[in-house]
């Protein structure tokens, strides 16, 4: 029924993948554009994803044992500069804050792009034994990245994050808690974003401004690009004699800490539209969507319908989050609306159904419609919230997987790319002129290096010198 | 016991109310200072206070039918001069940026001091039909105001807040908004943060720039000065027509929208500290406690002591924030800090304790201490948790009703200021050369015209002549 009506403001993604995705995010409602340079507005449907996403988040992040702060938003200039290569990462793409109230500010202010800098200070401040270590800190904040081009979700200059920053007493414990973090990432993606993603090290070259080692999470389109959706990083002690934030160990001596951090951000609504919709609009995993189950009545001017639909509604929130479209459009319109927004499961109720006492209930992610028992529905509804976000996992799972290519030559690398797309795995040696010769030849990036994978041979896919080192490389957003 | 070991570092709020404030807030964790000028650092145990508090307004918004959105941190010159009075208001105090990334900026951005702009420019967009409306959009961020001076909670450059803003047919709805969210603030202020307010409008002389009325919601802080805690905004058409906002209603005709905004900020954890704090540091409410119970162990390194100390928090932990302070310090220390952090119950847990199947438990807000069966201790618990929260508001509301005094002469109001501090009530005419002759003069602010208040006479408190308004007055933060 739902197809007799195409949404025809849709671009197809074959046709037109960007227009596809621009379409998708206005039709859906998540987002509206607004005058601000570079800045959008996060609208109720997409503003709720990130929350319910954070909510869940956040609790994991409390279970670990970190606790959240507030930071100031700005950072003065000097402060920024203290540690050379990170302000060297940052510097092209600071916002400036020169003018306070009605004065010209002596030293001017960067709006944060990311806030290791207050966090050391900080540091450096509260830190003075081994008794003050560990800080398990967190932030939830906008930040500001002064880029060239918009994209809602994917690039803009403000974005939402969670910026994790962790001072340790021994290198070891610092480095435990960059791959916890990475595996906690992997699972939230995995279990509320129905997000496969492959997990590794960045190489030297892709690594974060400042960092020792970075990691990151990667995920896979429906165009073949990755996106990455999370990274955490390792900074030895090098912030720590930066700063100069030092500790009294047991032994009495003198030692500076170690630290990370790790971000997850708005990006990955980017990624959720761009794995898991289609050509009628957004497709919603059950746990991170604002409306779990849209109940829609037909003929609702007949009697009892409405007060049929409002029923089911009271029954199914004590477990969903439940809406009843009763506004004045015809059913068929509701549907379509249902679909673009991506909602997992819609109910009609109508007459007859209530005379049978049963519903028609729908899935969104495979377009599959049942009929159920009103005796049955809130069993059924509970059922099938899990079957979709379980199902839409594993579907994503095959198209990543399916999706992943051994290259053992550079032909080899090329023709996947231009031909097939997707990610591909090849050796390499470990020298950062081969990363970037095929960096620039195919236009492709390194994603990561997985961990425990299998070599596909011993020679670099581009030197062909000894290799022993599995790289993942992709097109990336 | 606790008393044997005071806390030295806090002064006395009876020698110097400021330098106890600071105190306070320095020893209990809340904060920590910046280089940024103006800027404070949230930390865990501040920061938890806003969560806790946030978590549950939040409910209520939502089941009041609002939905959370998130606007761009910054707002282009143009857009916000596009009211005329609301510019006047916030020019002085917005900081500018001026410089992205590496290029000087053709028009300068406001770091949002407030964003009705930004909401305006956004509802002119998407509102189109009756079917539209109303918008019950909300907004959990930071902003900035440049301020002078710097008082933690109190007065920052950056502090965070909500902001409401919603978009209605009428101007009944609209009225009916602005007095419907004073409501929730007081009662969330009575119920989550134990603090009575009084509530009322603005004069036109105070009102928010731009807004036809401002309500707002004062509380009494212990040194007699009141704090204004919140605030609703009825706008009328004003900024609708300056946006251009209109919407067809039933009958197709083309109307403008009236508009209300509100908000709340953590200024309100400023009125926690200043109305329930003591000599020995903060006292907390139960609602919003980080931690609610503290178990302090005695004689630790005894057998089964640490054991029965986390026993009693798994039994705890059902209903309350509970921690043990198992840490090296001897138990009068970790008294001493349970108390100035505020933590509303403490419970001691020793072998003889152990031995008798008892705990003491000590509140926080009296000093009480009471012997429980550990048998009973969960219902116990439960049950101070819930006095502890009621008899602290009921304490503050005593403190506010016994220091609100009436004036009938310009000298009694002087007297009552100059000798008594706390809240002034009188009987106003309504011109505004009175209200600033009093402010002038005495130093004093109109807080605000409380609702269906019985007139204490028919003159004005300044020029003598006819009054039937009542006006409360008090020196304030």
């Amino acid at each position: 029924m739902a197809k007799n009506i195409k949404n025809q403001a849709i671009t197809s993604m074959e046709d037109d993948f960007a227009q596809w995705y621009t379409d998708v995010i206005k039709k859906a409602e998540l987002v509206d554009y607004s005058s601000v340079r570079g800045c959008v507005i996060l609208r109720p449907n997409g503003y709720r994803i990130w929350e319910l996403f954070q909510q869940e988040v956040d609790k994991r992040f409390k279970e670990t044992g970190h606790e959240n702060v507030y930071m100031p938003m700005f950072i003065p200039e000097s402060l920024l500069q203290k540690e050379a290569d990170h302000v060297e990462g940052f510097a092209p793409e600071v916002a400036w804050v020169t003018r306070g109230g009605l004065e010209d500010l002596q030293e001017r202010l960067a709006v944060r792009p990311t806030s290791e800098t207050l966090f050391c200070e900080h540091y450096a401040n509260i830190i003075q034994s081994h008794r003050d270590l560990p800080k398990l800190y967190n932030q939830w904040c906008s930040v500001v990245r002064w880029e060239k081009s918009t994209r809602p979700f994917l690039r803009t200059a403000e974005f939402l994050w969670q910026e994790g920053h962790t001072a340790h007493a021994t290198e070891e414990e610092a480095v435990e808690e960059t791959l916890k973090m990475l595996d906690l990432y992997e699972e939230v993606c995995k279990n509320l974003m129905a997000l496969p993603v492959i997990k590794g090290k960045k190489t030297q070259k892709e690594k974060f401004a400042g960092a020792v080692d970075t990691y990151s999470i990667e995920s896979l389109m429906h165009d073949g690009k990755a996106l990455q959706s999370g990274t955490t990083h390792f900074f030895g002690d090098g912030f720590a004699k930066a700063f100069g934030i030092q500790f009294t160990d047991k032994n009495n001596e003198l030692k500076h800490i170690f630290q990370t951090s790790w971000g997850l951000s708005t990006r990955l609504i980017g990624a959720l539209i761009m794995v898991h919709g289609d050509n009628n609009g957004l497709v919603l995993p059950p746990k991170v969507a604002p409306t779990q189950v849209i109940i829609i009545p037909i003929a609702q001017h007949k009697d009892g319908v409405l007060d049929k639909a409002f029923e089911i509604k009271a029954k199914l929130s004590k477990f969903a989050r439940v809406n009843v479209d009763d506004s004045d459009k015809q059913p068929g319109w509701k549907f379509n609306e249902a679909e673009v927004k991506g909602i997992p499961i819609r109910v009609e109720i109508g007459p007859r159904d209530i005379e049978e006492n049963k519903a028609i209930i729908a899935r969104r992610d495979t377009g599959e419609k049942f009929t159920v028992s009103l005796d049955d529905i809130e069993k059924e509804i509970e059922k099938y919230l899990e079957q979709i976000q379980k199902d839409m996992y594993e579907k994503a799972l095959k198209h990543l997987n399916d999706n992943i290519r051994d290259a053992h030559t550079l032909d080899e690398l090329e023709d996947i790319i231009k031909n097939k797309s997707g990610i591909v795995k090849a050796m390499w040696c470990g020298k950062e002129e081969c990363e970037t010769e095929i960096k620039d030849k195919l236009a492709v990036t390194s994603r990561n290096i997985p961990f425990d994978e299998n070599a596909i041979g011993d020679k670099c896919v581009c030197c062909g010198e000894k290799a022993d080192t599995v790289v993942y490389w992709a097109k990336a957003y």
